[in-house]
């Protein structure tokens, strides 16, 4: 009997690129389906066969994105190196360069991303709207919260802090409210390299996020500006575009992302995360791949974020980024201890036909990002409750 | 070092079922994207690792589907097995029955499918509109064109001729001026189980296409009318909706084939190849899988036919099969012997932001299918003539 469950992968045809992605969560599992229609080979390095996109991707390595040998031996072969995250160190990136291939975002760009710290300087330095902030180093932080005792008095309690490394969805990011909680916090212990980062608490009035891609020649698109609803410090909902968001604020929140782009020299899927206050805007994080901001775009632009990454980090003409209906939008599904996702899924689609379910095959946990749903129309607010409906009953906050 | 390409596949997490394809061409590569999206797990049986579907997913199993062993062992854990083409024998079937497995259409259902003289006989028996038709065995075949006299007498020339089983893509059809050609044509060797199905050639004035999605608990739901253009017997353009079509004979068309799919008990998506001339409806073809007439449907729907396909088999509640902009406009890239295709990317891609562009993964070789081109709007010409201009420019028929 000749079956194989066959471990070689053929490589892709007559001239198309492989682009290896660095990660194997929903982000890799979402550009994997990009990959395939447009026709290009798409490499994955996974940390286990579980991650999202090692469960659907042919051509999935295993190995540590923090081994250099291994992150050598995967990209032998790609013309194009890029990331589902941004915690890949220095040393991994020369050893995806050793081999000829690609690393974009470029190191130097990507250094900005993986710490908060060096971010905000060199944006402060580049005349970009930031919060005000300050630094406070491991031996600073021994000395204890005195040492931001000018800091507080310029900005007033509260403060968020964060390390200035190896954070995300929310983890390595606090909302201090007096002394004694810093002085617990400063105590804690911090991540290789990191610093905490101290930030003036924005009184904001919404979130928004501006993505754009931009290719090594210089193109760049950028998408609708959208708001986003945090909960946790994790992205919870996305309304694309923003309601009722002023309309030169919208081009002025594309265009600090464009600079920004350009300032920066990003390759690829660049996320702007602003606060908005007034007619005040202020950038609070980035990200230089594509976000859970932009999920929406799958269906609701001409080219997904996804696309369009994968279009800039190959050097392709980029796609057109404009909505492809008045309003689009995302809610997270977001892991309870409830139930499984698939029991809810006859309910779910039965109750909406025009609802787009994203699960990322990860098995339920308590506050984990499990998937996304999509929907797309007129009506930003009925959208949004049709949307919580699906994503709630799925995750099993709801059950009816 | 730790790294190897991981020949293990990951079960899906928590309940989802594992849906299997039999043949791992486009149609199962296309599949394989609504798979990911809905967080199914996704298993394909494909004949080499260079099969487009083989290329990129996970969970690819190399092996013949003419082999019940094989066939078997693929279906074991898979909730559901269903097909990417119509050439999986009974004792195929049979093998995956026995697993536990859903064959999903059924195997009634797929008997029709494969032959297209049992087909025409069964369509004719439900009342379903049909060209005239006559069948000559192999013993009938042996005696000469004589045998077809009354039936030439009745429809007259020409006729098209098919072989029975086996054919695809406008290979096992002809059209037949005169009976020297057919004399000819009946000296040739007919595949395994075949017989000859004589058609008459109906005068139509355009092609259409209704394809429809039935799930085994009786929901369908119906796509808009397509018109499509075949070139040589193949699918080369398709226009959703069909311009110019009388709403009520777009109706007639989209009831034939619900009636068809609830009468055959067709599970999964249903496409009914039409010919249109003036009032008059016939079917021509049937396809009991994702169709190329429908590949519009990735863009251009609420929910495509390959996610419509998923949900019918697995059971699920359908999802709106309805168009999202006025026109889509669908360009087979068909190969020629003048180019590779990735290097037409930066020409197609820079002169069309909005153009969709989905390669199958395969190697050039001329007249055969390797992709399409999907543009979304509002004029059918204007689109027709831009996806026109991508599909050919790709395959190199047009080099600016």
């Amino acid at each position: 009997m000749l079956i194989t469950p066959e471990p070689r992968t053929a490589a892709p045809p007559d001239g198309a690129p492989i682009v290896g992605m660095i990660g194997g969560g929903q982000l890799a599992r979402m550009t994997a389906a990009a990959a395939e229609a447009l026709g290009v080979g798409f490499r994955v390095l996974a940390s286990s066969v579980d991650d999202p996109a090692a469960q659907v991707v042919r051509d999935t390595w295993i190995g540590s994105h923090l081994d250099a040998a291994v992150v050598g031996a995967f990209s032998a072969g790609c013309a194009v190196v890029t990331f589902d995250h941004e915690h890949v160190p220095a040393d991994c990136l020369a050893a995806v360069t050793a081999t000829g291939a690609q690393v974009r975002p470029g190191s130097a760009a990507l250094a900005l991303a993986q710490d908060k710290a060096l971010m905000r300087q060199r944006l402060t330095e580049l005349g970009h709207p930031c919060p005000r902030w300050a630094v406070l180093d491991r031996a600073q932080a021994r000395e204890g919260p005195s040492q931001a005792d000018s800091f507080i008095a310029q900005v007033g309690w509260p403060i968020i802090v964060k390390t200035s490394r190896g954070g995300y969805d929310g983890r390595g990011v606090w909302r201090i409210e007096d002394v004694d909680a810093l002085s617990a916090l400063l105590t804690q212990e911090l991540p290789d390299g990191a610093c905490w980062l101290l930030e003036e608490c924005v009184p904001f009035e919404q979130e928004l996020c501006a993505q754009v891609a931009r290719s090594p020649s210089g193109q760049a698109v950028a998408y609708p500006v959208v708001r986003t609803r945090q909960i946790d410090g994790m992205c919870a909902e996305v309304i694309a575009p923003a309601p009722q968001l002023d309309e030169s604020l919208a081009m002025q929140a594309q265009q600090i992302a464009l600079r920004i782009a350009g300032d920066l020299d990003v390759v690829g899927m660049l996320a702007v995360e602003l606060f908005q206050a007034g007619n005040q805007l202020a950038v609070n994080e980035l990200a230089m791949r594509p976000h859970n901001s932009g999920h929406w775009s799958i269906e609701g632009a001409v080219t997904s974020q996804f696309e369009n990454h994968l279009r800039a980090v190959l050097d392709l003409p980029l796609g057109d980024p404009a909505p492809r209906s008045p309003v689009a939008v995302m809610v997270n599904i977001i892991g309870t201890d409830a139930r499984d996702l698939y029991s809810g899924y006859r309910h779910v689609l039965a109750r909406d036909p025009q609802v787009k379910v994203h699960l990322y095959g990860k098995s339920v946990r308590p506050g984990r990002k499990l998937g996304h749903v999509t929907l797309v129309g007129n009506d930003p607010q009925e959208l949004l409750t049709r949307a919580q409906h699906a994503a709630h009953y799925l995750s099993g906050i709801i059950d009816e």
